[in-house]
């Protein structure tokens, strides 16, 4: 399921493959993230050209709607979105902890009333990977319990340990539930543990245990300094299988997820690229640009000179600055489609780095050119 | 320059071919409307993937916004916007009499207020074509007084004559400006008069004399009722020179247009297709459907089973209602596509039936479906 092609010389990254049943993933890889069944502003067909291999989808969002029975007429995600390409759906923990109303964490889930029209809900581990069976996932997380930063040790215990306790739970339902065989879904485990070592060791421990086919680390990027986030990482790779991938949830920006690679994390899901898309602010090569600024009302470069994508091909900064500044919905496509074409690309070059036992330099040299931004 | 290739048998439907500096445009066609330079919502590839021919931008919105100084750097509105087919500009003309703050007509041209931020400007006859030629527009409009509905016969004569007299030294001034010569940019005259036949009469006659290289039919769809529109189409279109193109400007619905082609109109743009598009309705060949309704909650058919758009091809109605229903942006640049798509297709068929001399026969079925619509 999950081949691991190359270890690099120099650091802890590493090159593999992971199989799921709508195809191949070459990791280390970049999920763009479509929430609601739709990479903001992005087509399919976009995504394909752009090369994207996997993106997630959010379980919490898609029960509430269109709803599990629609996804389930539709004969899936796959075929509703028109994505035949792998889709990692998240839990809808982290949804249900951040966003819905008046969450209630209970022994058997966690009753939560919808954002959207405050309707009571129930979440179990059990029906949350049955939700992701229906949907089609090729690979599935299991309900979490992801606390804030700062969070308190006893509180962080308890979530860990019912993450723990959940994990076993959806594993258990997963394995007994035929559809499973059927579809070679996969599950993934979450190591939860705040900020606290021995909770993130215990934590992963336990889970590798129960002999997950992937473990994501979760609970990170939720408010606390980037050097704890750094620590945990650096602590969690260390404990998890060498032949099982890793998953750094919502991380995140480029530096931290070049940071990451080189200490053996495989996948990355963030919703920056379409977010910062949609208001103006592109990722390129010499750093972050901020379309709307007025040096750029009479620039004909285009955003990234280095870039291949349908925006850099064909449309200038002073363009794209006045689809912004008049609120024409191009821009903010096209923006946000150069911005994961970016993330994409830079995931291929360091893929091929590491094929080359050359990370450490291409990082290097990336990040010096992206944080020397002038503009 | 045009080139008239068949005339219908049975009506006064014509087909035509349309011969500018981008490329030849077969008539009848349908414009889609890029009022800001972007057509909204859709993207060059997009167009030109529905086989758009030409397109309609604006002149005072671009004047405005981003300023005529950015497109002459840019190299023209062409290269600007990344749309190397042919591109007809208005005058500026009705949005100066629609959307602009404070107007004052005075002899020279017309005094405004930015609607944007309340500068104000100019635009006189010839300074409407010269930017027009800086924008490298392939058919040019003049400035013209453009009136409500309803609107007295004084007031009306007033607006036709000064249209008249601002036509003459738009021409006079493009005629001796080297520019032109160069560029081969075409001007047309608009025939204005409101809903008097004798003015809608003196005006054509009085371009007619001119020589323009098309007419266009003003002024109309402004608020009158639909059959007014079609008496002065059928007066003006019969008084206007059977080797020149004919243009009724802001028109329309599929059945207005099919209506003034079988009297003899070649061009048409409107902003249906993409604002319908953005608020969800779709044109399709069994009538308007309108996505948010909740029969389509479960509905996985496509738009429109006839049509072969992207959005038809991938995409069924419970999916893009889904889209609509959260606010998601694929939703509208979806049904935007389509409706773009609905009309070039029509335009299509239409001369398909014209060259048959089927044009009657056409429009009758199509519109027998179209409006027999259950949905």
């Amino acid at each position: 399921m999950f081949k691991l092609i190359h270890k690099e010389k120099n650091s802890a990254a590493r090159l593999g493959k992971l199989a799921t049943r709508h195809g191949e993933i070459e990791t280390p890889c970049f999920m763009p993230v479509g929430t609601q069944g739709t990479v903001k502003a992005i087509s399919p067909q976009e995504l394909k050209d752009s090369r994207a291999e996997v993106i997630l989808s959010n379980t919490y969002h898609l029960f509430l709607r269109p709803g599990t029975e629609v996804i389930k007429k539709a004969g899936g995600l796959h075929n509703f979105m028109s994505w035949q390409k792998p889709i990692l759906t998240d839990s809808g923990g982290y949804q249900v902890f951040s966003l819905a109303l008046l969450r209630k964490v209970i022994d058997n889930g966690v009753e939560f009333q919808s954002h959207i029209d405050g309707q009571k809900h129930l979440f179990t581990p059990e029906n949350v990977i049955e939700t992701q069976q229906i949907f089609g996932s090729d690979i599935m997380m299991p309900l979490d319990e992801c606390v804030h930063y700062p969070c308190g040790r006893d509180q962080a215990e308890v979530a860990m340990k019912r993450t723990v306790d959940w994990a076993k739970r959806s594993k258990e339902f997963m394995v007994h539930s035929s559809k499973f065989i059927e579809k070679k879904q996969l599950l993934f485990g979450i190591v939860q543990g705040a900020t606290y070592e021995d909770l993130r060791r215990e934590c992963a421990e336990r889970l590798i245990e129960m002999d997950f086919q992937g473990y994501a680390i979760g609970g990170v990027s939720v408010g606390e300094p980037r050097n704890l986030i750094y620590n945990i990482v650096n602590l969690v790779t260390g404990l998890l299988p060498e032949n099982k991938p890793r998953y750094l949830m919502g991380v995140g920006l480029p530096q931290d997820i070049l940071e990451a690679v080189s200490e053996g994390v495989d996948m990355f899901d963030c919703v920056v690229p379409t977010r910062y898309g949609r208001n103006g602010t592109a990722f390129t090569s010499a750093g972050k640009l901020t379309i709307r600024n007025s040096p750029y009302t009479e620039d004909f470069a285009p955003l990234d000179a280095e870039c291949g994508c349908y925006a850099c091909r064909n449309f200038s900064r002073a363009y794209l600055r006045h689809l912004f500044n008049t609120g024409e919905i191009l821009g903010l496509r096209l923006v946000s489609l150069h911005n994961v074409h970016f993330f994409l690309k830079l995931m291929q070059r360091a893929r091929e780095a590491i094929a080359q036992d050359k990370f450490g330099e291409f990082k290097k040299e990336f990040l010096g050119k992206y944080n020397n931004s002038v503009t």
